[in-house]
């Protein structure tokens, strides 16, 4: 069976606003965008299994390579039949490049120089190198239809020279990605993201766009925006896209936020990945839609574990319609946390990623219908 | 709408061996029997969603009134709509007494007279104290359909004249169990099992057989049988099953061994329930099949943490058909546990009951055919 190859299509833009509905056509199948991609850290949306994942319509995962690299190592998962096989999980699978890993998780703990980055295992404080070249090779084995340019990734508030030094780096790691990329991707069966970088700073934000959208890559990623500040990234993202070509797809990494995902949609960003649902489920923490409550003021969230819900008959989100809104009371999860029983952290993992998921089929329809904005309106007040 | 009431009508009975096929009806459905009940403790089969239980093939679930009574407490699940609406299982549920659990997690820590127990919460060291009318007060509450009498449980090698003391005691609570049932369950919603002690003596055990069975119990429950010694258990419950009506639905409490399951339902037993295949699980142990490898030496299972699975490209049992080895590796699920991943408690809590489910469906095609005893000697050598 000859698989698809790699495809970006544009089926509807908005015409009050820069949203748009697309299709990535991937070997392992095809996502509709705007779409949010559920985290697999280790190859394992934590607590739910795939099929608990396709009930609840998502079309993708992105796996993190660092962690998989160190366990059980991409070796195995390629003779596992690589991620798809490995986690049973058939459809697109994203990987990022270790990068951003290796500078969150090992805080003083790697050196970084132009050819790579030394690092500290953070489970057995074993000392591992990446590298550009590196990264390509672990995504290829890992089996990844999407993956990400080895970047070096900054805290937003980091200073100007700073900025600029890992910025010249990181673009120089892009063109270092993406011919390793082309020399062990001829079959295609990979797409490689480029990642704008830049820091807070508009104009490196625009030369970096200017940088990764004049090299070959499939798509464009955007790095370290955190959200925070709102409204700088906000105009560090705007002013970011006026350089990248609207053909190609585009990835906010690690943003995941309600109101984070509304603004960056009007932008023109395609997809989203983010740990907040469940690791917000797993503490407790439970997402609301705005009929319910949920809004800005309170995150469109509220902490299950309270004593209130004791004897709470109703479901986590009474307007919500997933499995477990549909089946359990919000005294029977708080329970299931009180009591200590594993049942809790998939429930709350479950509601919290198809209240995403639900949220994002209703943008797609809003632009659609061109309504993007009402429906914004509806949801951030 | 009318609820069936609680029936017990046996439709086949093997011409070899003492092994029958039945069918419990209650208010919420029917069991076919010979039947393994997973043990929901704490109102959740560990680790499994209803709907996954439902797949796997269960017909009901165990709950303990003990662990429910202290927490959420019998007030709330029964403000909540019961156990069926609680867990979201509306499918047919037992409750123990209770009993078992004041004895075994509060060793040492609870006083028995002749009206009740009081004890000790192993969760905040809270006094308590239970009754045979606060059991079938509290069993009513939760809402089960199968309830049982409150009995002393006693170690299987309790000497004779605290057997006797004991089990004078368990018939004494069987009487007041029964009459405080019959006034609470007017309206027949629920079963009352009424339960055989007698420690390790044969004649106190026939003792207790006669005295349960000339009451008025829907069905007969057999207590404080831990399958070891095994021979001696055996000819225990032989012995005791002698003076049992045939009529009456049996259920051995916490047995749950592929063997002992094979023994006893060839001396007519038709349910049982324990937590081994989920506790097991939990740690790491998953069963196999016979024609896998799995006999009574390495007691039809594995340790899958071991090393050696690191790199297994097979499933769980290359001779199972459930949803984790039609789908996973024994390398991904060991991936999982040494991850710390959560969904490592849901892949092997649900092969192992599926294991147990499919077992419990050969057992019954078997007797169906009356070739129950082939069966029993290809699993058992």
């Amino acid at each position: 069976m000859s698989k698809a190859k790699f495809k970006f299509e544009i089926t509807h833009r908005e015409k009050n606003c820069a949203a748009r509905i697309g299709v990535i056509t991937t070997p392992h199948g095809t996502i509709t965008t705007p779409a949010f991609i559920p985290v697999a850290t280790q190859a394992t949306v934590k607590a739910l299994t795939p099929l608990q994942l396709s009930e609840i319509g998502f079309e993708a995962v992105l796996c993190n390579t660092y962690h998989l690299y160190l366990r059980p190592g991409v070796e195995i998962v390629k003779k596992l039949g690589k991620l798809q096989q490995f986690m049973a999980w058939y459809k697109p699978v994203f990987t990022d490049s270790g990068g951003f890993q290796v500078f969150s998780l090992n805080n003083g703990l790697c050196s970084i120089d132009d050819e790579g980055v030394t690092f500290t295992s953070h489970i057995d404080q074993s000392k591992h190198r990446f590298t550009p070249e590196k990264s390509m090779q672990m995504q290829r084995k890992l089996g990844a239809d999407l993956v990400f340019a080895f970047d070096q990734c900054l805290d937003i508030n980091a200073d100007r020279p700073t900025t600029e030094k890992a910025l010249a780096r990181t673009h120089g790691w892009a063109e270092r990605s993406l011919k390793e990329f082309k020399k062990i991707n001829k079959d295609k069966a990979q797409a490689l993201y480029g990642i704008i970088q830049g820091g807070k700073f508009a104009d490196l934000r625009e030369e970096s766009a200017k940088f990764i959208a004049a090299l070959d890559f499939d798509a464009i990623g955007i790095g370290s925006i955190f959200g925070d500040p709102k409204e700088e990234s906000k105009l560090l993202v705007k002013h970011t896209l006026l350089f990248v070509p609207q053909e190609k797809t585009r990835h906010l990494l690690g943003i995941g936020s309600v109101d984070d995902i509304f603004t960056y949609v009007e932008l023109g960003i395609d997809t989203f990945d983010c740990v907040l649902p469940t690791r917000l489920a797993r503490v407790g923490y439970v997402f609301i839609r705005p009929e319910s409550g949920g809004g800005i003021s309170n995150k469109y969230r509220y902490r299950l574990t309270n004593a209130q819900f004791k004897e709470d008959k109703n479901p986590l989100d009474k307007n919500c319609k997933c499995y477990v809104c549909e089946n359990f009371s919000k005294a029977y999860i708080r329970h299931l946390f009180k009591a200590d029983e594993l049942l809790f952290y998939t429930l709350t993992s479950y509601h919290n990623l198809a209240f995403f998921q639900r949220m994002m089929q209703e943008i797609g329809e809003a632009i659609k219908k061109d309504k993007y904005l009402q429906l914004k309106k509806k949801w951030l007040k």
